[in-house]
């Protein structure tokens, strides 16, 4: 029986050893050796082991596995890294290599690569796979067309179980790759009529025409719909998969439930790295310097800009500073304050936007629930800093404009997060990259104003 | 055919009516009504129009629709918001919904509820289900065991094909809600021995012992087996779902690839929210005020704790402030820039993590690529903050206190942020949820020391 891994360490102590036996298997170039490593390598430590190899001892890693095995390498890595693998390979070489993949694999990893060696790739492949990977690259990545695959049963109507079943059997080995579940009936004019469970198979006599037997108006998607809309359909309907029409009904392609869900998780984890500001939602350690250091600056220097904007503010208070230098003190820790409290609103929003909880149009419901939350919060956070500055100094009226800015400020905070996602999305702009520095500009801007001219106002008391 | 909407605004179009229709169902006390609004309702509006509707007219809506309906209702609902409906109705009321619902649902929902309701309720069930539950809740929420279902289609070795099919045949109602794709073989100790595929059924002389035609030693996974090693396991098989056994190879239940990849992006969507600072990885906009301002403030108490400390770092050298007032101006902006940087750190450390890319024992590797990494941005970033100061006063100390300053904190941010995420998981605390605070503290306290301690150095040419 085969056993996954009961315990982590487990994992560890064997990677360990896979790290040294794969450089000990491109040193001595043994193909054999290369194949019962990846049979022998648990699920999941794939991405990590290739990740040490350097770029050239990838590629020569891969030219010891067969093309099968390397595309199954492919579909298991992390699209960007294998991406970065199969960039690094001759056009000759990849090719039957993207041969070997799924369709929506094929069209996803292409899509990795630069222009002219797609090209070039798609120039080396199968003629028909290549002209199957260009019909499927004219869709929206995160549409049905660009998440179904092309491999799927179909049968016309005329046809009897009889003729489905030894279909069936002869090609037993071609269809096992295809997960088959339904099978898809079609009219003279390719357009998707009924579909057949592979169970009903089981308990029909042989002489029936499947157009008598099968499930007629199926439901089915079109090509374009959108993967919120397609996961709200899988979580309220128990398929395995769906088939896709184009919007003249003609069959294109099977939806697979699995295919939607990993979607919708790198999608997740696309938020949240575009959230901490990585432009494009992806980054790789293995990646080049250059490419990291360009994606992450090119956010940083957008934000630093804000950030001077902002600053900006407490240049024209330089006199009021300069009689309370106390203040100075407190400048950073309410801007801080105040975009964690942000933050938090912005978190909430954009999970309940890709929960489909809210919508856009809904910002006036949110604007009222957080209202209260951060009349609440920024009283809380305002009389406990307003109590660190009177105790520190001994001045009630430092507690009071240090206090008081915090509270109102968090609650702008509070407001401003909940509601700023709603506008992007309703802008079609991405609130995850987005939300975060115009809110943290605006905040700073007025925290710094609250506190600075709250100071001007209760100077004689201060000083 | 039933057609999935096209656009967005198609969905909200109708979801406004839905508010207006559901208003006036649960006015008028309709159960027929009720019953149709819940089938033509757009899967994936559910969430949104329930949390529109108030406490008491959520549970009447309930009261007015069959048990099963509002088992299904309770499925497609985010856990929250379902444990929060189920735990304003009495248990004599919720126990028949969740008799009504799959194995694993009726366990997560429970665990949503206090413990005196989830008893009550526990009591009120079918006490089958209800054992069943109490089996399942022994689990680890996020390990095979408290994954899989207990429903599922086992045989005897001994039983023939015909056995097999006259069975699934007599059952086929009963069958349907199981969404059976293996039937499993056990020998007389309940021990997994084996695996069917239905379509193997298809081909097979009835009078064949299904231990003949078996899958012998089938894949399974033991019932302690942890999300990220089951979700490295789905993505390198092909499969639907697994058996999962106790250490005595007893067939326990089934694990579905559509359970472990929705249980995965939830755990995204938690990481992303408790990296935001939402302790316990959810909120929605439906729970109570006290709640959502509880789990909150607990983490921005926290928060503005550590900010004090950080900035009593400014405190100790107000009188360099006192005869330099312009480097308040740039002692926020160099504290939030660190930040930001070292967010991109954290974020990368997080996913990578998440994606198995990397483990904590990879830590120096992972230091040395941000090192370099970090060396750039810096740079770049004080060059460019360095000459806004320079240019703002005229004085070249100032770029160069301002510069130098973000530049090395710069560094510092990026090679912490790649790291606490590693040492926080090593010791099997929350990445997301602390790491954060920690870097911040560490680089606002590090940032405003070198600006000072810089300035105090230069201070002769700053003045």
């Amino acid at each position: 029986m085969e056993e996954s891994p009961e315990t982590t360490e487990g994992v560890v102590k064997e990677s360990q050893d896979a790290w040294e036996q794969i450089d000990q298997i491109v040193a001595a170039g043994d193909p054999e050796a290369a194949h019962d490593f990846l049979k022998e390598l648990p699920p999941g430590e794939d991405a990590r082991v290739m990740a040490q190899l350097s770029d050239s001892e990838q590629q020569e890693f891969i030219t010891l596995i067969s093309d099968e095995n390397a595309a199954r390498l492919m579909e298991s890595l992390p699209e960007l890294q294998a991406g970065q693998l199969l960039s690094a390979l001759p056009p000759e070489q990849a090719a039957p290599i993207f041969d070997e993949m799924h369709s929506d694999e094929q069209v996803d990893l292409l899509d990795q690569l630069p222009k002219s060696q797609s090209a070039a790739i798609l120039e080396e492949m199968d003629p028909t796979a290549a002209e199957n990977v260009r019909f499927l690259a004219q869709y929206d990545q995160l549409s049905a067309g660009g998440l179904m695959i092309t491999e799927l049963l179909a049968f016309e109507e005329s046809e009897s179980v009889d003729d489905v079943v030894s279909n069936l059997r002869q090609n037993a080995e071609k269809y096992g790759a295809y997960n088959v579940q339904y099978i898809y009936v079609i009219n003279s004019e390719l357009q998707l009529t009924g579909v057949l469970r592979l169970r009903d198979l089981l308990l029909a006599p042989p002489q029936r025409q499947i157009s008598k037997m099968m499930i007629t108006n199926p439901t089915s998607v079109l090509d374009s719909t959108g993967l919120q809309d397609l996961q709200h359909f899988f979580d309220a309907h128990p398929l395995f998969g769906l088939p896709v029409v184009d919007k003249n009904n003609k069959l294109v392609g099977v939806i697979r439930r699995e295919d939607v869900e990993q979607a919708g998780e790198e999608q997740a984890g696309r938020t949240f790295l575009r959230f901490a500001g990585i432009m494009g939602g992806e980054e790789l350690r293995s990646l080049p310097l250059k490419t990291r250091s360009a994606r992450r600056l090119s956010w940083l220097s957008i934000n630093i800009v804000l950030n001077v904007v902002a600053a900006s503010v407490i240049a024209m208070y330089e006199d009021i500073l300069a009689s309370v230098i106390a203040l100075a003190v407190f400048l950073p820790i309410v801007s801080d304050m105040s975009g964690c409290s942000g933050n938090q609103s912005i978190a909430v929003s954009t999970r309940e936007l890709v929960l489909g909880v809210i919508r856009p149009r809904d910002w006036f419901y949110i604007f009222r629930k957080e209202f209260v939350l951060g009349m609440v919060n920024g009283i809380a956070l305002g009389v406990l800093l307003g109590t660190v500055a009177y105790l520190w100094k001994g001045i009630p009226a430092l507690g009071l404009v240090v206090g008081g800015a915090l509270a109102l400020n968090t609650l702008m905070a509070v407001c401003l997060g909940a509601v700023i996602p709603l506008i992007l999305k309703g802008f079609k702009l991405d609130p995850a990259l987005a939300s975060g520095p115009i809110l943290t500009t605006l905040t700073d801007m007025c925290g710094f104003f609250l506190v600075l001219s709250f100071a001007q106002a209760l100077l004689p008391w201060l000083t």
